[in-house]
């Protein structure tokens, strides 16, 4: 079976591709791991090709990248919906189309991979799989009041406010805080912290512009 | 610097005990990777050492091992307090004792060695340390229903009922489903799929009894 990785234990893979309505055992604990390993490998890849992404940044992205909808069409593209076991019930009911037991495979068969052969091999299998997804994502290579002030432009909005509300500490180690608003057409105020007042205004445009992007997605 | 491993490359040690109140680069970026990594090494030895454990059972035992406070115990063990390198702000206010920013370093610091020498090494440094945790987790050798059973007795309560509701499929490749019924002092009931009737009983008193164990946790 050539799936990600030429298994020297098929076993393994057979039991990465049976879902829980064919029986015991199934794939549901390989699915635990197999979640685990995908979520620490895109988290390196996102670490290695966004170097100044922020944490919350590189796990929004992360989240574009794994989750049920993505995986499952991952699946299918490996065509994973031929080889499952499934119970005769979700046989009957089209199971094999099903995004979540798709993707629950999907998440099944990285961990087998790993069990079979160990990291490495694991590692290689996901990036060479999630390579042209992660070069496809966005680059914020330019700072986030740069990207903020951009966002806004392209729509025809008023630039943000930086605003400083405090600094503490002694002149060799200060702390500063900013507030960056936006105001019109949406109202969006958040406060950053940094070591320099630079440094908080970045910190404030990031969660602004994230928050923006937010409200634009969700509406 | 001798921190879980010896590290070739220290100033990566150092940027992980480094918090954002320190200015940038901080040890934010590393935390993301590190809580990745440690969330597949910990479901590995979970994976191992709980080989009858469902998916929901080995995540809730991952949780128990993998949380703000139980990561700011360890840090506190290695004393990563002392080696913080905070902000004037954050080093007035004690900061180096709050269990967030110690947690946060202990997971920067994972991702450290696994940044310096690779996931061998941070597997190992990470196993080491959560040995005795895992190996203090209760066992789940016995089946579901008899730990259910045990569990209710244990508290003088009346035993569960279980109700065939359903089969279907081939005889060769059947789905049953059977519900599981606590009615005192608690009301439970959940259901369970499976290729035998044996096995749908036991899927339905795994929810069972883990909902009754978080109705407990809870009050």
């Amino acid at each position: 079976m050539e799936l990600l990785h030429h298994f020297r234990d098929t076993s393994l893979a057979a039991l990465a591709l049976t879902h829980r309505s064919a029986g015991k055992p199934n794939n549901e604990r390989m699915e635990f791991l197999g979640d685990a390993l995908l979520g620490a490998i895109v988290a390196e890849m996102l670490y290695e090709t966004h170097p100044k992404a922020s944490e919350g940044e590189m796990s929004r992205l992360r989240a574009q990248l794994v989750n049920g909808q993505a995986l499952a069409v991952m699946a299918r593209e490996l065509e994973l919906g031929d080889r499952l076991k499934l119970g005769s019930g979700e046989l009957k009911s089209g199971g094999f189309r099903r995004d979540s037991i798709l993707a629950d495979a999907f998440e099944a068969l990285v961990a087998a991979v790993y069990l079979d052969a160990g990291f490495e091999a694991c590692r290689k299998a996901v990036r060479t799989l999630f390579a042209d997804r992660v070069a496809a994502l966005p680059r914020s290579s330019k700072d986030a009041k740069t990207r903020l002030q951009e966002w806004l432009q392209a729509r025809g909005w008023p630039l943000p406010q930086y605003e400083l509300v405090g600094a503490e500490g002694e002149d060799h180690a200060r702390t500063f805080d900013v507030n960056c608003a936006v105001s019109e057409p949406l109202v969006v105020t958040a406060s950053g912290r940094g070591g320099s007042r630079r440094l908080a205004e970045q910190d404030a445009a990031e969660i602004v512009l994230s928050r923006l992007q937010e409200a634009q997605d969700g509406g």
